[in-house]
């Protein structure tokens, strides 16, 4: 039936995700599908909860996977904590940020935007005198890593805020785990969400998540029904616990693939994941400024694993994106909202984070501008990136 | 790393599901992920949607797959068509039939349950009642293979009286789709999801969905926003279609999986698939009649991928599940709510619809019954299966 073929390439993923995917977790993909209540998919699931634990560096109990990408988890985490009414302040400096509005939004909460330039992190300033001019917020909403700017946002002042206002503070970890530290319980986030397509360099189809004690007490004491069913951890909760109580079928190969996933990453270790990926981001960015490009983000702000560089002048950006996939099977992303056209965001996420990916998107984007007639020092690049590899 | 080993052995799954997953849709998963606006992965969403249009049998443009498990499927038709204040009509004759009271009741809706006894169809004359009781029903929700009960509901009556009072028809084609013909034009459908994880042999992980014409205007003249972000068509529809606007990342993998389910059904022919689920079915049926057993359901209501038997005196229900299990690594299911203990559900869905399943379960059972001294004829089951799957 050639008229459906279907032969995708394996191709090297550097952009903001899917990042490319480890084969052994594809190969994970591939294990004989069992029943969602069988005594070794249930082994299965335990597993993965105490694992992500690890990479999530929590404790809590509530830490298991949604069954859908990470958008899912987004909305996971808005539809069981709000309920119509609800005060909830957003911070906003990107695209994920105004997501998680349109989403909070939709529960028929009550949003109170604090806003920054894309490009830069949230004031912690901006939201104490958010939480001054109202009262009886809910929850206090940040993106840790944002995707579409590679701001990565400290944590730790917002939630002493949030806690002073006796608020929740979620956390958008997306992009954060399993690259950067999140460190749930030390930073104070009490309830989080994340994808597998970027720094667990899974396949996506999975929304990790974690909730504390005063997160599951602020779920068990609503009012209302969670407006979802499908997200409702109410009840999900029951099913990922002792209790197994069927909610609905997970996506039993998924799990095999995000459970691969985590066992790679308690192999390699957490603080030797990160170490990798800033070590390699430091490469890739020295390897840039040395073609004479600058970051979007202030270098204390910077998110090892997506840079964001301006694009040079004279460099067109679909054009230069086309012929990195075309010639060299080499995705990167392009620049989302008003930063289209402006930057081109760089992955190293996971499996993707090498050496080679590093070496080898330099000389490739060396070449393209080259071919353009953008003038760009190919060589200082490669040597700069390899000093910093080699500190 | 010993500790978290993974090692799922192959199964017989013929519960209710998730049934076996053809290998080549193992193998399929485990192609490498590209990215999600990648061309060739447009051309996979693009031919997966051909095909699942085949498989509905419907001309709907809107036909595609949700990036969630069956049950977001269930909520992705309710959000999108319900909005507070809205009446609808659910038949209510097993557990999913409840679930959709549920998922509208979330929706801020009125519902007007029309009930059926476990193991019976609705009877369209309480339907036709039920109309006429209330005025401006937006619409009426059945489901069609009642997975807790294997009632297959016929639609076209129902259809018709949808239709005398415009109300849309949505249809839950979970435990249907590519084991029955669900023909969703020719019943006068409106809308309809599914899940992969049953007869189109897939591991679980996407909802597909269809709206036809009439159902996309609902949608598309509603007042309010769709409650839920990650599943609202008005945005979901441009990234699935010519617009490919950026909603969220597709589980790209299992796209994979679903591409390749479809073809195998495109190859066997849907027809063809249909006659291997109801030989075999009747096989089955007839090899139990000949133990001695009942069937719950009246033969002209049989769902053929999924029969519900009476559990036989003497024999009891969770001892003959978990034999199955240990000594046969053969999977069937229990009953659901009110019909727990009562009845076993055996499940014959694509892939696993086979000769040798029929043989292999009926031997299974015999010995198991045989030996917890429940009196059962195993020669003479055998012998009327194999009566059956020569006519």
């Amino acid at each position: 039936m050639a008229e459906f073929e279907r032969n995708p390439q394996q191709k090297t993923l550097m952009g903001p995700g899917p990042s490319t995917v480890d084969p052994r977790i594809l190969r994970a993909m591939s294990e004989p599908t069992i029943g969602h209540l069988d005594p070794d998919f249930l082994q299965i699931m335990n597993e993965s909860m105490e694992l992500l634990r690890y990479i999530f560096n929590t404790e809590n109990q509530l830490t298991m996977a949604m069954s859908g990408t990470g958008s899912s988890g987004m909305e996971t985490t808005f539809v069981n904590i709000l309920e119509p009414g609800d005060k909830v302040i957003v911070c906003v400096k990107g695209v994920f940020g105004q997501r998680m509005v349109d989403v909070a939004e939709r529960c028929g909460a009550e949003v109170i935007e604090v806003n920054a330039p894309w490009g830069e992190p949230i004031d912690p300033e901006d939201v104490r005198k958010a939480f001054k001019e109202t009262t009886g917020v809910k929850m206090l909403a940040v993106v840790h890593a944002e995707t579409s700017t590679g701001v990565l946002q400290p944590l730790k002042e917002l939630s002493q805020i949030a806690k002073e206002h006796d608020a929740l503070l979620l956390a958008d970890t997306v992009t954060s785990l399993g690259g950067v530290p999140v460190d749930l319980d030390d930073n104070g986030v009490d309830l989080a969400y994340s994808g597998t397509q970027k720094c667990l360099s899974c396949p996506p189809g999975l929304a990790p998540v974690s909730f504390n004690e005063k997160a599951v007490e602020v779920l068990e004491k609503r009012k209302t029904k969670v407006q979802s069913w499908y997200l409702d951890l109410t009840m999900i909760r029951n099913y990922w616990g002792k209790e197994r109580f069927y909610h609905h079928t997970a996506p039993i190969n998924m799990v095999y693939a995000l459970h691969e996933a985590l066992r790679i990453i308690k192999e390699e270790g957490r603080e030797a994941r990160f170490e990798r990926h800033r070590k390699n981001s430091a490469a890739l960015k020295a390897g840039l400024k040395a073609m004479g490009m600058q970051m979007l983000v202030k270098e204390e702000f910077q998110l090892p694993p997506l840079t964001t560089v301006v694009i040079p002048e004279g460099a067109d950006d679909v054009t230069v994106r086309k012929r990195l996939m075309q010639e060299y099977n080499l995705e990167i992303g392009g620049g989302l909202g008003d930063l289209k056209g402006k930057v081109w965001r760089v992955g190293l996420m996971g499996y993707a984070c090498t050496k080679s990916n590093v070496m080898f998107f330099l000389s490739a984007l060396g070449n393209i501008l080259t071919s353009m007639g953008v003038k760009v020092d190919k060589a200082a690049a490669l040597d700069a990136a390899a000093e910093k590899l080699a500190e």
